[in-house]
């Protein structure tokens, strides 16, 4: 951490702050140059307030010369972080296929979606999505019925299974769910954030539609200092100008969170455009780019289906778009 | 709503899509064109499932006429609403000055604080701030004495008193809080949502940094769907490019949503840009802009307080502020 | 084009607006709802001047229906452009791939790039990049210096050159260049814009930061208007918030705009983000998704380079990049 | 100017670095941290290719401890630049209020909302509009009969005039123009900001829609590099998802502008938003904010007018607006 002194301040005041940063346990170098005088920070600088200093009278500025993050910093573990749900495994050149609908209508639909799935390549099966025009009771009772769908598709491929979850009280009725969404609007839920720290299930932590790639990091962190290692960082397209699509995915942000974290990072290639239409393009982008797996939302019928229909693909295009996935994956990864 | 059918549907698929739209009790006047048919639906049109008809095979494209949102409505209800909270009023000319401290420290900062505040012209103690690096049970500990300090000052002084709230389990412990306030973060979090609007208290309504208009008014239109319409819409900031500050005041969102709602229209001038320094002029602005009010952080040290320091000004810079504002007010309303 | 009268608006006066519509040459069918008239205008609307329409008395808002681009629109040339310069062609299937230095050194470092880049599987040498800290008659010569550079580089390889300009004023020194390239910062150059529709030469049209896909054929359109069909668009990122990048590439305008239009869509893998470590699998998104080609900075010592030094990827990484994409491109279109 | 070398440097080679700098006429301090190694560079840094240092082996990132910007920088001027025009100042206390159409009819019409608009407070006519919509021979024909219009009107009134010019060759044409106004689009049309450096003349340099305040300044610098003090600085909306306005006014851009540069700032109250019925309360917050001054577009009958008549007031609302602005800016400077 870098402190930038304000033009004209006292030697007196100077040495005040810097026996404070010293009785805070930092080693202080001091850097004089023809406008400032700079401070260099050496220690543990995470717990700083950097608010607090940045609004104290005889400073200028501060500069931050590390990431703020820690767990999840690659500097800090090299190689990848490799995530076990049931048999499969996300990360270290382990590809998932997140893929099922949106709109989960009966047991039948969604154990014979399941089955086309797992046939197609998907190793994840990830259902539900928020309705919100309905109320907290409705959407609890809709909640547990399509935690016991998924559950019997579970049971009738293997395949493990995910889903979005919206609070704390949730926690004991997704016992049997392997592996739990945080989506982008609980980004920043911290006693949600902090509940799934507690625990040792893998977590899907999608990136606000507002966040920095940072603040993503420090979600992760957060999460990550309860004692659970097992996070995969989801992009999910982010909020621009651009208005033909839901979202603008981000799809640099791939190759820079493997970058700066271990943890694996794959993206939606559903709901950051919404459209179904652009997914088999999307999808192929975002394993070119070097993710380690993808959600796609999948139907039986998406015209039909009881909302997002407009998003969803066909199980006859995902399995189209898994095969040209798997050869883009073989390409990259040789 | 229109509906733009795709160049070359068939007579019969277009009838059907009519007799649809007739069985869910709405009229259909049907226009072709050189290159287009498009179907005008009269009635409400507020229930349909947009994205539905959006994914059938024969739409092109849909198009609304008239805004989403009904309750909030300025069309259907041309006159100002007024929120009271104790003995002040806001909206239909009644501005609302919402001062104080992020950092809620002792019973005695806050009642001093108050009083200072009122003596200058503020007319509701706002205070509390979220500090997310805690565990949940300190966080609700804390919050517990904060509303202890706020409860305190509102009887030594007689303000009414406002407090960000962030849970449904949260609301019996905030009995004593007059106006309960949505974070920007929870402006999408429709359990809380629905809670509040089951109550008849105030609530000031803070858009997301990543929302339109029309997302924050649907957001009140959700509250007010259950009862209650003392909301207060608050713009905070969006978050754009632009990163000198930490978010951008969007100044014209005030006489926008003003034309868009009978609501009060309210703004952050602290949180918005982040900058204490920057809060007189920026006051100023929202108040000449035509707001009904506005929050302003101020701290009775703000150098040494808690966390926000940067963000809050002086007891002492907040009244020159005041004084300003309650001119420009006057000019405006003349 | 759809036309939403004013509650209230008397017959007279919406009769009149309709004599006036028709007068233009236009066909009208009149929709009355619950709450509004709708004006459905028949015929060719794209003359018209919308904002001048929006602003009567009488008229609260307007609609379009169909797209304002006519000449690159999809809907009135179902199948691929196809642009040639040289031996190569883009579009249709046809990838092209256009490599070379930001920095512009010497004839011999050009033509020696240029060989190993053709080597490689590069089929358009593009070069060059503006270095606006110097005044207009350093640029002018350093201009006509590099085009002499790519002019022998073209003769030694046989590929086809491309390179930025900034005026009508250069046109003339640019005859030697076979693809002219229009920058993000002249998308909305008009004078510049006409001059290249007058000729015949492809031009590569770079959307701007701030642009809109809708901005983007608009400024095709404008081109176009004069008569060159050789248009190539690109996509080289947009200005948001995230900010690690120094622009988001929009990775779902590729078969975004390939739906729209029918002209080839290309995008550059170096500027979108800035940084030569993402040129890799930012390149490989880019194939995937879609485009017809794309642009990559690639430079003999890029550490050294006068400038750009940060973006530029070496000729070992761009043959390891070109072979890949060679693979990923035959996976998407077998 | 902080350079951060990277983990495990070998002591030769950042000695090889450190003299280099050297070389250059900087000091350099090191300062050594637990995990890096940092130089602070002491001396004039402004010139130093900081895109090619962060590309060096060594360096892991380089953080600016100075703004880039010199000439119109505060800290090396703290007194307020004042512009003068005709008998019109502007900045330092002196409040400019730009009046005019952007649509120029006639030179009666000119000199007629040229008398109203003194008569109610304006200080300089402004005019004209660029329709990039006709061939160039047609806008330059144009051009030069607006010119005719205006200077007629600033002899009818004695008003200072002034217009946008778009390219370095329209220099001579504006030789009676008064003020120049390099609009959004060239902001860094370098050719056209050298010409304007080498004059005297003020000229309002407008913000593009995807500039950063420090793009801003740095374009004013590249123009006061050529000798030409005479800037105004201008705020004219930036590009933001929020979609009802054409732009969002970043309202604390104001008071952020004055804080770090000594030259006026203005904004443009209708552009910004592109809504006529919003100029009168944005005029006002950007006077409340602490603006040198606004433009307003404003027309004799808007709803006729031949273009932008969505975005003109009335001469009657003109001189409501500019007295309650007259009275606000007496409030705030009192």
């Amino acid at each position: 951490m870098i402190v930038i002194l304000k033009h004209g301040v006292t030697d007196e005041k100077r040495d005040q702050l810097i026996r404070w940063f010293e009785s805070q346990g930092l080693g202080v170098d001091i850097s004089k140059g023809e406008f400032q005088t700079i401070l260099g920070l050496i220690g543990d600088v995470l717990s700083l307030d950097t608010d607090m200093i940045e609004s104290l009278d005889i400073v200028q500025a501060i500069r931050r010369v590390t990431e703020p993050f820690k767990r999840c910093n690659r500097k800090f573990q090299p190689e990848d972080s490799i995530i076990s749900a049931g048999d499969t495994l996300i990360g270290g050149g382990n590809f998932g296929i997140f893929a099922g609908p949106s709109s989960l209508e009966s047991e039948e639909q969604v154990i014979s979606i399941a089955k086309s799935l797992k046939a197609s390549g998907a190793n994840v099966l990830i259902g539900g999505a928020v309705n919100p025009r309905v109320t907290s009771y409705i959407i609890q009772e809709q909640n547990l019925r399509e935690i016991g769908y998924l559950v019997s598709a579970k049971r009738a491929t293997g395949m493990p299974v995910a889903k979005e979850i919206l609070s704390v009280e949730d926690v004991p009725r997704y016992e049997d769910i392997d592996i739990l969404l945080v989506g982008e609007r609980n980004m920043t839920n911290y006693p949600l954030l902090a509940e799934l720290g507690s625990m040792q299930k893998p977590v899907i932590l999608k990136r606000s539609v507002s966040a920095t790639l940072e603040e993503l990091l420090m979600a992760a962190e957060y999460v990550m200092a309860g004692g659970n290692k097992n996070i995969i960082l989801c992009e999910r397209g982010i909020r621009t100008f651009s208005d033909y699509t839901k979202a603008t995915l981000d799809i640099a942000a791939i190759p820079l969170l493997k970058e700066l974290s271990h943890l694996p990072v794959i993206a939606d290639a559903s709901r950051s455009t919404g459209l179904g239409r652009l997914t088999g393009p999307v999808s192929k982008a975002i394993c070119a780019a070097g993710a380690d797996g993808l959600i796609i939302d999948v139907h039986n019928d998406p015209p039909h289906s009881a909302f997002n229909g407009n998003q969803a693909v066909t199980v006859e295009s995902f399995a189209s778009i898994a095969a040209d996935i798997s050869r883009i994956h073989e390409v990259i990864t040789k």
